[in-house]
């Protein structure tokens, strides 16, 4: 186990009920940015909400709408805008990862002097952000408990993540009935986001048992959980249990001490710079071909404990057993929660790009469990083709 | 699972070399109360360390030695005293977790107008507290990422445990190679404390599988890490991976949504109250007699799941395997760890006082996974005897 700091000051309000907890918000300030994604929250009710409570608290809510899914600088800058124009004190935003990735920037772009995508490119440049605060309503990338955001640039195919200790969340809500009206696509595509963080973390060579049975059992729930959520979308605890474990997947509780750097997420961002696809089905597709590239002698025994603790797989020969574990992953991404099973399938009908995001995501998977050289990835995504 | 706030703001500094972390402690003032025990600290030098880095970073130190490995309110009283007299700006214990438990009554009574006893029957009177930190080198209690504390008054027979938002520690300190020098003894008592905790927390009627699943993970780290400790007391790994588990046992994770109160604690706590035995130890006495006291066919699935996923056994027969599963909880404790197997092998001679205590206990059990009456505490007393 290497040395880490672990720090994850996010307040957690998790349950029914806790929208009440907006109150809170007046302890910060009197003006408030609402930030969030599409108006599907109009339309479902969560809006009128919570403007209620943060009006009744006696705040002027400011609004940034329209996010995307894949969020653009160009929308933080309007954020920053707004910000710096109205003297906002903190950031609210009632969405998904997106939405809440945007705010963070938005937050730090806030108390920056430059441009936004500074932050983007260097998150040792924030220095200090507004508080954030955050409303839930998709379980996928964890952004509700940690310092990290991802921004794209579709205009030169970019798309970062960055991270600071300024960026993490002061509150969040989560509560598992605003997940209820997330479709099949959107529930199958998170749940393989979170596995992926989850497997990110616990593929890595430190002796960290800890955290690696942990990530076991988080990728036990995920792997239970997920297919009640797609057959039952209003189960509570379905919905329940995937959001919590989505949100302990990356908030340091299974990554701190064990997992020095991540590649498939590096590889996973140049397709959606190039392409613009759905981020989790990205990595569901990418992962088992990273899989079957790195299995050798020296991985062999991660992959047979995670065909053992987390499929409940037995047998006498190892590489049998690992990759008996492998193909279950994809059995389950692609038959028992239908994400589309390769990249034609996503709308990626040509190769072309594949040598320059190769290079791209190169740099991004330095350090990790098995590094990859530029050849590695192009082959991986032509497994994945 | 039911509604939580979820809520650990505790940094903490986990590794090699982190003690040079307390230079930190300048930010929050000028006046340090330095709390430990009997004096080991001194033999193996972190007394001197820590009081260079101290003094270097400019701050006036003021001791409290003497911590009881049961902390006695005589003690805590006197700390506050310190506190008071003398303008003290915050809490530093160095030591396991009777001697932060002290600190953080200490912290807490110094902004507090009457005795420190109300503090400890009664958590919610702490309105305030000193900021706490820590340098753990004892792994058990888990006390350095939690806001309870546990404080004796042997004139009454009366041990409490206490708890308090205010008492979460601000910064802790875990480095594993300071509990290399912990004893056979300790290291398994730690173990039983550690394992007891996270139980306490799994065995419950939610459907919480995210952190019933991470339990498991806990449960195993322990179950394999625990014996390499005691064989060989300065594997860092061994001592790294018990050390952050334990720290997880009690801080949220696994408990929040979960588990609504605890039973073999309260049961224990009259143990100590009485008799003063080694905590971790009474309750490794108490617990598989507990397990067989409540398993009948409400609580049998949970025990099936603990067989299974937790010692790794199989069977068709329901009942066989539960026990299958409590025998091994056993032959874990009594041959692996070498815990003394019943009441009488750690002094407890006589049966005259089990009445009265379980009437005390008794009321800490209520809303427990299976609540207990005075009579089922006297027979699980009688079958750990």
């Amino acid at each position: 186990m290497y040395n880490f700091t672990f720090n994850i000051p996010t307040k957690i309000h998790f349950g029914k009920d806790t929208i009440s907890s907006l109150s809170e918000l007046k302890a910060y300030g009197s003006k408030v940015l609402l930030v969030y994604g599409g108006g599907s929250i109009k339309k479902n009710g969560l809006y009128d909400t919570a403007m209620k409570i943060l009006k009744d608290a006696g705040l002027t809510v400011f609004e940034l709408s329209g996010v995307e899914p894949n969020p653009k600088i160009e929308t933080v800058r309007k954020g920053v805008e707004i910000c710096k124009n109205e003297g906002i004190d903190m950031v609210l935003a009632i969405g998904g990862g997106s939405t809440i990735d945007c705010s963070k920037v938005v937050a730090a772009g806030a108390k920056y002097d430059g441009d936004a995508w500074d932050l983007v490119l260097d998150g040792s440049k924030v220095k200090a952000a507004l508080p954030i605060f955050d409303v839930l309503t998709l379980s996928a990338t964890g952004t509700e408990m940690d310092p990290f955001a991802v921004i794209s640039d579709m205009s030169k195919n970019e798309k970062w993540g960055t991270g600071s200790p300024y960026m993490v969340p002061t509150m969040s809500i989560l509560n598992p009935e605003y997940t209820f009206s997330v479709s099949k696509k959107q529930t199958a595509a998170g749940t393989a986001d979170m596995m992926s963080h989850t497997m990110e973390n616990y593929f890595s060579m430190e002796n960290a048992d800890c955290q690696k049975f942990m990530a076991e059992g988080l990728l036990r729930t995920m792997i239970k959980n997920g297919p009640v959520a797609l057959a039952q979308p209003d189960n509570y605890e379905a919905r329940a249990n995937l959001m919590w474990a989505g949100t302990h997947a990356i908030n340091g509780v299974v990554g701190d001490g064990c997992s020095p750097a991540w590649c498939v997420h590096p590889m996973e961002h140049e397709l959606s710079a190039f392409y613009d696809i759905t981020h989790g089905e990205g990595l569901a597709i990418l992962t088992p071909a990273w899989m079957e590239h790195i299995l050798n002698d020296d991985t062999l025994p991660m992959f047979v404990e995670f065909a053992k603790n987390v499929w409940g797989l037995s047998g006498d020969d190892d590489y049998a057993l690992a990759h008996a574990g492998i193909d279950a992953l994809k059995k389950f991404f692609f038959e028992t929660m239908g994400i589309p099973a390769n990249l034609r399938a996503v709308g990626i009908t040509d190769d072309r790009n594949f040598e320059v995001m190769a290079k791209k995501a190169c740099e991004g998977s330095k350090g990790s469990f098995v590094p990859l050289s530029k050849d590695d990835i192009v082959e991986i995504y032509r497994a994945a083709f």
